[in-house]
């Protein structure tokens, strides 16, 4: 029968059990490398900029020359050139002399501080009054300034955005390394489910649980191997759940892990492989029919069949895993302090997630529950966030502030 | 020359110039349609469930039978029957009578509640002992409770997360209709500027913004067409402006938009097609130099060259085309009061974006500007999020507690 553990507890039996499980890398183009899990610290091979270099459009002087000019005693320099952007400034600026430099342009060597155009006026071709002074180095990014050989300029185990793709290019880093997205496959169990392509006889549902969880997977950055709908027989979940394992990283089996009749999926799954089951029943609300085994040093987690049940063990469990136990980075969703607009009970001696309503109404943060069985759709369509009431307890009251967090 | 206007002006231009802009669809596979945005509302076709149903393992009951069991006076009832999950309850329930169902069963006619199994004793296998009553439809969904025949389960313009495709194959929906991605090209224009593919001369960088706003945009669900790095060549940004504009819904060309000699960028936009260019200089910081154009209808954005200004640019202007133009949800990111840890100036006359890092410490968030020109790679390695400095706020002083955002 359960013996119920809390989900600290369980958590702490997924890092004992699958801590550095997950070690395996592929190599890619940094540009098609959104959303990808950096596998290795990345270190920059060049300095950057590899110039000293102008940040506005203007000239490039010796600070010493113009110092004390003012709009009532300008000082004249000596106007030699252009730096074209783009190309290596090949002229040597002279005491008197200056030099038109574009934004982004390399400052010629001589200079130290660049003028902004806005602030000089060009009398002719070859002379500019300066009618303010400058400080060292203003307006000038110095070599090496933005990054020094061999920084660690992105970390193991961030996910790449858009902003690391671009330090990449930057870098001329043209291929990485990344974790290969771990494989997961999904059975649902149960004589009543039907898949979509099915007719629904009377009594039966359709399974929505594997499509949720493949859609929750790949937004977790999981590769979703197989899913797969089957009635309550030993041996076709047994079958399907030994393919499901030496093809995946993880298993998820949802359905059939409570104590009615044909729930069948602890036996089965602590039949493919040592040392099997570790956790049968977590002190969750809704989710108690957890289930969490280790065969031959893979996660297989069986999921209550209620879908929003499934959906909130699957979070819990899975982000541990990948976070915990894969060091990958999950991308965190908006959490904030909110007023429950009423009463909501917990489930006692267990950690209660309730599913919320959240609403922002004249910039306060107020929430509902969702009401409605865990089995029920509405409970999907009504409800963008969750809040977790302790273990330790009794539940919520009108007009508390107390912490939410959103789905997305 | 520039003609600053307000952030707020300019999201009103688009809202004016592109309100209901974009109204193309297409027909696909609910349980492929996970992010996409949902083109019309989706009504239910059916009840759900389309039977009363038992949410517990137990004994379906005349709740009027056993009113008034107790421990000390239990009532005894004639079990007739199991109901199989997933088939049709075809047994007929008479007064003291039960029949056995499992959770997620049909309840059999005749019955109207349902009693957990660890509540009752099987006395033999035709009897049951019920040691408490119990109210009437207790542990039933009724028919129809969930979603009723023509109920609005999901609106237009939503993105479809994994909950929404759960709902749409629940409910049996095979195909929808979605926003087609809208498309976009991405010109990235500077004399400096190489590929990734080739190689660094003296004074030339890397091109950097093909590559993030690329990636930012499949972020947002739209489609990239193209990207390129075009010198400041007149004719030959003219050339690739006018084929992007021809096969995309947006159009961006980063760099060329200030003042420097060779920024020729809003004059090209302007040739495009009418109205041309509406708004040239934006009163932000970074990214003044903003164009935004409506060229035969379609929006044609021209972003600083900078990668932080680019983005920041692309961020405020692409938000509002999706959401208040195209009518798309757009994803909410982390947004939190937080303490800063230093002194941050604003600029004067524009509303300030400032990249900040942000973090948890002690429960605690604070956050640092991250220091660098707009133009440096650290400015995107060490930021995680950034602050708004209003238009008529002089800066931020140490200590101060202002709403910061996260980037993800």
């Amino acid at each position: 029968m359960f013996n119920v553990k809390s989900i600290e507890e369980v958590k702490e039996i997924l890092v004992e059990n699958f801590k550095d499980s997950y070690n395996k890398f592929e190599l890619i183009d940094s540009v098609d490398s959104l959303n990808r899990i950096l596998y290795e610290d990345i270190k920059s091979v060049e300095n950057v900029p590899q110039f000293n270099k102008s940040t506005v459009d203007g000239y490039a002087v010796k600070y010493k020359d113009i110092l004390g000019a003012s709009d009532s005693m300008p000082i004249l320099l000596n106007m030699i050139g252009k730096v074209e952007m783009g190309t290596d400034a090949k002229i040597i600026v002279n005491e008197g002399e200056c030099v038109y430099v574009p934004t982004g342009g390399m400052l010629p060597n001589g200079t130290d501080a660049v003028v902004m155009i806005e602030k000089v006026e060009e009398i002719d071709k070859e002379t500019i009054a300066f009618y303010t002074d400058i400080t060292f180095n203003k307006n000038v990014i110095l070599k090496a300034d933005d990054v020094k050989k061999g920084d660690v300029v992105l970390k193991k185990g961030i996910i790449l955005r858009p902003e690391s793709i671009g330090v990449l290019v930057s870098l001329g880093i043209k291929k990485i390394k990344v974790f290969k997205k771990p494989k997961i496959t999904i059975i649902s169990t149960g004589d009543e489910l039907v898949d979509i392509e099915e007719n629904l006889k009377m009594g039966q549902i359709r399974d929505i649980n594997t499509h949720t969880l493949k859609a929750i997977s790949i937004s977790y950055g999981l590769e979703v191997v197989e899913t797969k709908v089957i009635k309550d027989i030993k041996e076709k979940i047994t079958k399907s759940a030994k393919k499901a394992y030496s093809e995946s990283d993880i298993v998820i089996v949802s359905g059939g892990s409570s104590m009615g009749e044909k729930d069948m999926t602890a036996e089965i799954i602590d039949s493919l492989g040592d040392p099997g089951v570790l956790v049968h029943g977590m002190a969750i609300k809704p989710g108690k029919p957890t289930i969490v085994a280790s065969c031959g040093g893979k996660p297989i987690i069986g999921l209550p069949g209620h879908p929003v049940s499934s959906i909130i063990v699957y979070k819990v469990l899975i982000e541990t895993l990948l976070e915990k136990c894969f060091n990958f980075e999950i991308e965190k969703k908006r959490s904030l302090e909110a007023t429950a607009l009423s009463n909501i009970h917990a489930a006692p001696g267990r950690t209660t997630y309730k599913m919320i309503k959240i609403e922002e109404i004249n910039n306060e943060f107020v929430f509902a529950p969702s009401y409605g069985e865990s089995g029920m759709i509405t409970l999907l369509t009504t409800s963008n966030g969750y809040t977790i009431i302790p273990i330790d307890k009794e539940g919520i009251v009108k007009g508390e502030k107390v912490r939410v967090n959103y789905f997305y």
